[in-house]
């Protein structure tokens, strides 16, 4: 498979390059949906659903890097789009297989569903419990347009949580997952998600604490056991920092008993490059699964 | 009041400038105790009390920026230095006017036991609760011994958390005051607290999760009404960022309530500058409350 | 002097805090330039003349910080402003004492014309010299207007030259400045001046390599002598490092010979932050020679 | 071909990773140079001549990145390492084929001598001129020795030169190639080197000034022909930035006129990664051309 073409708004017109090509980028009007296999749409969240019809209308597969389709967000409710499945592609294989379209997962999300899912899915949540996840992302989180807060000196030397109280809009996608993933046993646990914004251009790092039924003797074997024939997984013994990660299409985690406390508490640090596993990388290994072909094919690992 | 000498040990000889004037540090033996009102000791853990004793003996006060003498680090339990005070100045003004010897905080706990105080002292933390503590600080965190991990090759566009699973040494300071302020109500609260190495050279953040017992109308008159008189607390609207705070002896910090949660829950963010309120700045704010004289004296606001 | 109201386009309106004070941006037209003894233009180039021309016309004094009044950039040849004496504090006094007006140099002027004064007005600049300066500054140099090249995610981990080949408009205001100071005796020097972005906040490092009539034997010596009462320029025996200057109102300056060359030739380095020296400490600085007040007054050094 | 081994000192012992395999760092004892097709010698400037002595007594071809054998440092001049050719891949391979040890080029030198040699070569470099040449480095140049002042704290928001004055040791370096490549037209050409650290993890930048014999019409041709077929040297319009070239084995070079001046002067702009091209990259390249493969193999363009 080879990029047919790339689109943008303000944009188009522009020669970029990429993977050794020179590229002229495309204005919409003069995109041909057609004649392509598979769409990646990266449009803002609102904007994507439309073009993401078109491309289903025109005869092409799609991977949706928008918030459009994911769980949570007022995804359709009927319609072919209503069935399009969340990308989150370790947990989500057999219902990505042969699908048209994919709801490409958030950045945070990605880090932190793939962190929890051995838990919940082993209804090892502590009933009732609230989740606790402190995150911080790099600049290029927040996309490219030029904000002043964006800016190079009012990001250096800084650092501040946003979003704080619950209102980040990803709460919803995770919150429609860990319901989904726990069921009966810890789909009922709170979130509470405070990001940050970290004086880094890339990368994401979460710290989960989470309320569990009992201690565990050696949890990061729940891991382990859950990710052991995943190539973009790694389980850590040692706490993931953001150079582990950048340039990489993995999620690297890693956990731990918190000492002291009454509750049995694990702490989970989750790492991944927010433009890759968070996003662009992520798209091709669920294109991959759409098309059959080898996940990891185009993926640095 | 005016400085006397400064000391130190591999860096005795040289010559530095401070406040306009050239200083020579001294060595330890070249140093006269005795001709010094107070003695600001920075010395490792372990190293400190024996040069606490020798001051104190030549007849000075010291403001100890060490943990040896701080709750929950093994301070003696008897003889005349068990009596020192906890210098969190703005909560411990009664025990601190007229003391020999105070212990400095650690920068960490400062932060975080400022912002926790107002709901401790009223009894509003839900009981058997769990504080979780995320929090951040630049590199100057760790000192200025050059470790390799410290090195800028190895922070820039990084992030990590470290003692992770409560193993951070500053945890009994702040559970020793936990308990002292909230007493038979709230004091039994378990914490959990996590830190990060961020890529800035000054300044700690700290993202607080507080289950409470009751959803407050307006959060921030807490905070407004324990520091209205504080020079050095800022109650602020707006979450606070490091650059609100670096080279400033300050505490800034502000709360809102988690929104779609069950236990209604409080996020306080706070802020300071781990090498000004955090260590350096409040033991001059520590000195001048020992010698009755403007607390805000030589200290920028 | 107290400062009487501040005034902006796009952010009027808007509260800020200044030395302690809350004070609301004034749009243009609210402004009431009688009530000011000094009006401190920072408008854009092109756009300020006419401000501090009706700033005269209503009785106030005028630092004008754009370059609309700077030697070799187009300056009224008639009228009452072709007389702006040229800011550069140290080597402009007599001419400055008594102005209504002053031209403030620029940025980059500042840290290379305070260095290059010794030689040029001892006639020590080689007949028919090039002299080279490469120079970097941080990115509040460019403003703070939301450009995409200054976000956070280009500049970090980056650096480039701009304006290669002598593109960059503070050239003019140097040379004519050179011509000047230099007379028959090194006025004639050509000058050839790369800028370079650095990812940092603030500060100019220029580094100057100089062909002079002669090799001396302590050339520290010229500019000590130079600037032996100056409070706001430092001689340094070791290149100045950016961490030196910021936040201060100061140029520092070193000074070695090229070991290996033919052509007896020196290397001066000379570090200013930007924002203060080169541009509101040192547009201070001229006010307070104007109003014959202290010059340190109000400023950090 | 594929690892054998690597060797360490200090961290003998210690597990690393590479290229998906992981690796036991040898102590020097346990290293069998015998086994080895090639050694990459990467030790300290000094230390390095004797293990290339062994390596090749054992039998093994070398590629020495110290500055033992280079040009201007002092290498042999009889024995059969006084043939070792310089591995500045690009200008070198008629003596780089078939040879049996190699001097891989410093870091500084390969971005500036691939700039220069154009001039160099045909002559064009005016008689008895002086090449000006700053530069700027990531830190990683000055290699991973916990050293205080590559502590993040100190480099942060920081910038200075060092070696002020030609003292840094590659100027012999660079000075030895100038005269070989100029010969009797340019050879005698005086350099003038001032590098300075930069706040960033890698990568070099060179602002190289080159009075030159006439005024070009098209200047970037020269080095468009000069390097029309080789992969690793790009020829850029506009002035390169370390974000061009970053974890690439590529020099990215461009060149102006400067304007108005009376001696027809280039101003040649040139990067690299200092980790990369400056260093392990060009190792490689250098070791495949002297067994004969492709130069391109194993390396990221």
């Amino acid at each position: 498979m080879a990029l047919g073409f790339a689109a943008a708004n303000s944009r188009a017109g522009e020669a970029i390059r990429v993977a050794g090509r020179d590229i002229t980028l495309l204005g919409p009007d003069d995109v041909r949906l057609d004649r392509a296999d598979v769409i990646f749409s990266a449009l803002p969240h609102g904007a994507s659903i439309r073009w993401v019809e078109a491309a289903r209308a025109a005869g092409a597969r799609v991977v949706d890097l928008s918030a459009d389709l994911r769980p949570g967000n007022g995804a359709p409710t009927e319609g072919s789009l209503a069935a399009a499945p969340y990308g989150l592609t370790e947990l989500m294989r057999p219902e990505l297989a042969g699908a048209d379209v994919v709801a490409n997962p958030g950045c945070y999300p990605t880090a932190i569903l793939i962190a929890l899912a051995p838990l919940l899915q082993r209804g090892l949540v502590a009933p009732g419990a609230t989740i606790n996840v402190a995150a911080a992302s790099g600049v290029t989180g927040a996309g490219n347009s030029p904000k002043p807060e964006l800016l190079f000196g009012e990001v250096t030397e800084n650092y501040r949580a946003y979003g704080v109280g619950n209102e980040h809009r990803h709460i919803n996608e995770m919150r429609a997952m860990i319901a989904r993933m726990g069921g009966d046993m810890g789909g009922d646990a709170d979130i509470i998600f405070t990001p940050h914004l970290l004086p880094v251009a890339r990368g994401i790092l979460a710290t989960i604490t989470v309320p569990v039924t009992e201690k565990l003797v050696t949890p990061l074997s729940l891991w382990r056991e859950t990710y052991a024939n995943e190539p973009f997984v790694e389980v850590a013994e040692t706490t993931p920092s953001l150079r582990d990660v950048v340039h990489r299409n993995v999620v690297r985690v890693s956990a731990v008993h918190a000492a002291n406390v009454r509750q049995p508490t694990l702490i989970i640090t989750s790492a991944i490059d927010n433009l890759v596993k968070g996003a662009a990388g992520q798209a091709i290994q669920n294109a991959n699964v759409l098309f059959g072909i080898a996940e990891t094919t185009g993926l640095p690992a």
